[in-house]
C-alpha cells in the first residue's frame, strides 16, 4: 500500500477547567451586563473546556502516522493546557492579556501558539467546546 | 489582536423530541413497508433529536463574538424548536406539510427557515442527529 | 481465586425508538393538557429510549460470568425491544394496554416481563432513560 | 395494573456553570496550595456542573407519575440553579457562605435546600458531577 | 419542495472491538519500543472503535433519502465490521496484512473497501475513533 | 455547618486500553468457542475500559473532602492502571494470572488491590465499563 499521497486528518482531544467572564473594559458595567448578561458576572463563572486539535498530512510509511501523537500531546500540554488549566482566563493567562475572553478569541490565540510547533503535516483546525451546547472552530483563515 | 480577518465557526446545539414516520402517500401501504420497513409504522415512532446550527463569520472587536448566541438561541427556539418539540412531524408541523418526514428533508427545511435570520455572519451548517447512529448535515448547497 | 461468594452486578444496555403520549382517558382533553402539558399532544411525540437491565449474582468458576450476556441480550430483544422499537407505546404495545404510558409504568411492566427469564442470578434493576435529562429506575420493590 | 405498592426512582438532570476555588481561610496561602494544589488558585477556576436529583415514591394511578417533573424542574431552578449558574461559588452564593466550596459540601447543601420541597415521594439522592472524572453523591444520611 | 439540487451528507455509525499493536517489522524490537512506546506491547492491547461513514448526495423525491441506510449498514457490516469485530488487526484481518496497524492506515483501507459499494451518492468521509481522545478522518484525497 | 455525620460518596473515573479473550483452559477449544463465541478468538480482541472507584465517608471539616482525590488517583494509577493499560490481560497482568479474564473477575481483583489503600473513608464500589453496552459493579460483598 502506498498511502504517501493520501491526506488524513488526525485529532487529539485535551481538556482544561477554567474561570472567565465576558467583559469589555471600554464599556460601562451596565453596558457589559446589558450585552453579555450573566456571562459578565464580576466574580467570574467557569467551564470544563474540551480542546480538539486537528493536524492534516500524509502518513509516513515507516510509522503509519502523520505525526507522533505523543509529541503533539506534549506540545499542547506545555504551551496551552498548562497555561489555562485551573486558571482564570481574564486574570492569569498571558496570551489572553488585553483580549476579550470569548471562545472565538481563545481559539484564534491557541491556533497562533500551536501552528509553529507542527513540523510534520499542517495544523488544520482548533475546536473549543465550552458547554454541551456551545462550541467554536477555527481553520486558520 | 486583530481578529477582523479571521473566520470562526460558532455552533449552538438545541434539542427536540418528536414523533414521525417515513411514508410516501403515492405508494401503497405494502410498498411503503417494503421500502421503509419498521420506519413506516402507521402509528408512528419517535426520537430525541439534537439540532446543531453553525454560523461562520468574523468576531467583532467590541464583543469578541460573531453573533450574540442568546439571540441565535431565541431565533432557533421560536422558529424551529417550538414548532417541532413534542410534535408529530407528519401531522403537526406546517413547514413539513406535503414533504416526506425524512431527516434529509427536515434539515433542508430548517436551513431555509433560519437563513434569513442570520444577520451577522453567514449560516454554515445545519446538522440533525436522529439517533446515536444516524445524523445528517446540510451546507446550503 | 474463589469468587463464588462474591456478588457482582452485571448490566446490559439496549435501545428502542418509540412514540407515546401521556393521556388519562378518565380525564377530559382539557384536564389532560392542563396536567401533562405538551406531553399530551394528541398526535404523539417520541424518544430514543435507553434501557439498562441489571442482574446480580455470583460468577460461575467455569465461565467467570453471572449469566451469559448473549442470552440476556436475546431475552431482552425478543420480549421487550421487539415489542417497543419503532412502535407507538399507546397504540401498538400489548403489555402497556390500558396503562398510562409514563416511564414509571413502563419500567415496572418491563421488570414483570423479564424477571421470569432470569435463571442464574436475580434481576436487580430496570433503568429507562427517556431523555438526556429524565430517567427512572425500579428495583422490584 | 396496581403500581401503588411499587417504588420507582425518578431522576431529573439540571446544569450550571460556575467558578470556585478550594481554600480554607484558617490555613495560610502556602498550606492551602500545598494541600489543594492548583484547585486553590487565587483567581478561581470553573466547571460545567451536572446536577442529578432523584426522588423515590409510588406512581399515582391517575398520572402514572411519582411527582410532576415540571414542578421538580421549577423547584430546582428557582432554589438551586438560579443561585449557582454563572456565579462564583465562593463569593456569590449565599447558601455556601462560610463553607469550603468542595463538591462534598455543595451536595449536602443542595439536599438541605431541596428536601422541604418534595411533597410527593421522598428525596433519595443528590449527585453532582464536577468533571468527566469526578462526581459525588449524597443520600441524606 | 425540490430538494433534487441540494446536497446532504448522511452519516452512519458502526462499532467494533479489536486488538492491535503498532509494530514495524523492518525495525528492531528496541526501535519499535523507542518509537511506539507501550503501543508496541508484544501481546497487543485493544480498543472499542467507533466507525463513522458519511455519504453525500441529493435526496430522492420518492424516498426523501440519499441512499437506503439499511443497505449502507449491511454493506459496512459485511465488508468491514464482520472482518474487524473481536479480531486482532495485526493477525486476523486480511485487508490489513503487511500494513502497519495504525488508525491512519485502517481508515484508508476502509475507504477503499467501501467506495465501490456506494451506488447512490458518493462516499465523503471515513472517520475512526480509537479512544475518547484520538480519532482520524479520511476524505479520499 | 457540621457535615461530620453526613456520609458522601465520591467517585473517581480512570481509563485503560487492553486486550483480552475469554478462555477456560480446562475446556477444549471447541467448548470455549461454543460457549464464549467470538470473545474466545485466539488472537485476542480489546476494549477501552472505564474504571469508576467510589469511596464513602464523612467530609473533613478542614478540607471539605472525604479523601484527597489526587492521592486516590495516584493509588489507582500505580496499582491498577499501570498494570492494565496497553496490556494483554490474559498474558501480561500478574493479578489476573490463572483467572478467567471476565469483567466480573477483573472487578473483584481490582477491589482486593485497592481496598487496603483506602485510609480515610471506605471503599464502596468498583465499576468497570467494557463497552457502551456492558458494565459490571462490585460492592465487596
Amino acid at each position: 500500500m502506498n498511502n504517501r499521497k493520501k491526506t488524513v486528518y488526525i485529532t487529539r482531544k485535551e481538556h482544561f477547567n477554567a474561570a472567565h467572564r465576558l467583559f469589555n473594559p471600554k464599556w460601562t458595567v451596565e453596558e457589559n451586563e446589558a450585552f453579555f448578561g450573566k456571562c459578565a458576572n464580576k466574580n467570574y463563572h467557569g467551564h470544563n473546556f474540551d480542546l480538539f486539535v486537528t493536524v492534516k498530512g500524509i502518513a509516513y510509511e515507516d510509522s503509519g502516522m502523520v505525526m507522533d501523537l505523543k509529541k503533539l500531546k506534549l506540545v499542547i500540554k506545555e504551551n496551552v493546557i498548562d497555561k489555562l488549566d485551573h486558571m482564570n482566563i481574564n486574570e492569569d493567562v498571558v496570551f489572553m492579556k488585553d483580549k476579550l475572553a470569548s471562545i472565538e478569541n481563545i481559539v484564534v490565540a491557541i491556533w497562533e501558539i500551536l501552528e509553529p510547533f507542527i513540523e510534520h503535516g499542517k495544523l488544520h483546525c482548533i475546536k473549543l467546546v465550552e458547554t454541551d451546547r456551545n462550541y467554536v472552530e477555527y481553520y486558520g483563515e
